[in-house]
């Protein structure tokens, strides 16, 4: 049976993990028998009121808030190590580009969390698969930068961030909602959920065929 | 295209509304086309740190949290008439015990939120299907029992949480995870949810199920 790091940035889509992305990557693994380990950098995050959708003026913990999507079992990332795991899952929302690193408001000159940086760039360097859900492939291709490793990646069809994802050494491949974009020879898998998805069925197929190659690979 | 209510009761099972049921909810009502309307109660809840799983000492609404599942997409429950609904789903989570009433602490003489009473009080007059997943049939049991409505329900095989049910006049019938329970004359469907899952994939099925009847009946 796999074992498969889920790795998350919160709760919530416009200050954390997305949460229908972070539950379909749970529900597809689990759907095929893989051992789940969630996992989530133990830094704070600046809360956005999701009903007015402005900053509350607020602190939370992203690894506390995280166990709320992994109803409590969940690690600090930072604990987590390469060896343990057969592949690792990054769902997107907000988090995963403001949480996990600062992609969302630097693009290319973004910074990664450092026990991020490492596992993710230790998964890509070990040759075991990465996947990457919606806007999570901005921070996977600095990891991948940073490693040498020049990844295909889909975001969707973002012309922006696709740029980012291009000048970091990386190539963006155009997908919709419903398809993945492998990456055969670095074992890295993405797609766009809700960078393009209209609704939970249409992102939760995108994210099963993720999963199944993912585990494919495995 | 039914039109379809959510019930959401925070944003966490601890302390609100089980994610997985509620983005399951969500999932299986798209997969099928229908309209979705999230609502939620304005009233505060005590927050449970899920990593710790103790008390945090802190107040969120659980309106607000709510809007974490729904994506911002949701209204004050308060604000809902059982005129624009063709159904209702209460998913579980603590929140549908502690938020929406208190059966969690007064078992058959809890008190239901006001307005949360008369949108699930309405609805079960005018016999418009209601689904209830988890905990949330005792919720559901007591409004039922304020409306005269003896409703046969399950929340699995716990026997203090079952006879609190029966207790209010209702009825409560074993059903192991991936099964429903179903009151055709008053139109009640639920399944245990949680209340017996060991993960994702069985609660799916069972929340599946639910949702199709639920539809079915609309």
């Amino acid at each position: 049976m796999p074992k498969i790091g889920v790795l998350l940035s919160g709760c919530g889509v416009f200050d954390g993990a997305e949460i229908h992305e972070s539950v379909f990557t749970l529900l597809a693994l689990n759907q095929k028998g893989a051992e789940i380990v969630c996992c989530a950098p133990d830094v704070e995050l600046d809360v956005i009121d999701h009903l007015t959708k402005e900053p509350a003026g607020e602190k939370r913990n992203v690894l506390t808030e995280s166990a709320r999507i992994a109803r409590g079992d969940i690690r600090d990332v930072a604990t987590v190590h390469v060896d343990e795991l057969d592949a690792l899952i990054l769902p997107g929302g907000f988090g995963a580009a403001k949480n996990l690193s600062d992609f969302a408001t630097k693009g290319a000159d973004c910074t990664v969390n450092i026990p991020v940086e490492q596992l993710v760039g230790d998964m890509l360097e070990a040759r075991k698969p990465v996947g990457a859900i919606c806007i999570a492939p901005g921070t996977l291709a600095k990891v991948a930068a940073s490693r040498g490793v020049k990844a295909t990646l889909t975001i969707g069809n973002d012309a922006g961030t696709a740029q980012a994802i291009n000048a970091l050494g990386c190539e963006h491949e155009d997908r919709c909602v419903t398809e993945i974009a492998v990456d055969e020879s670095n074992r890295v898998v993405s797609t766009p959920a809700y960078m393009l998805g209209q609704g939970p069925a249409e992102v939760y197929e995108g994210i099963r065929k993720l999963v199944d190659r993912v585990l494919e690979m495995c």
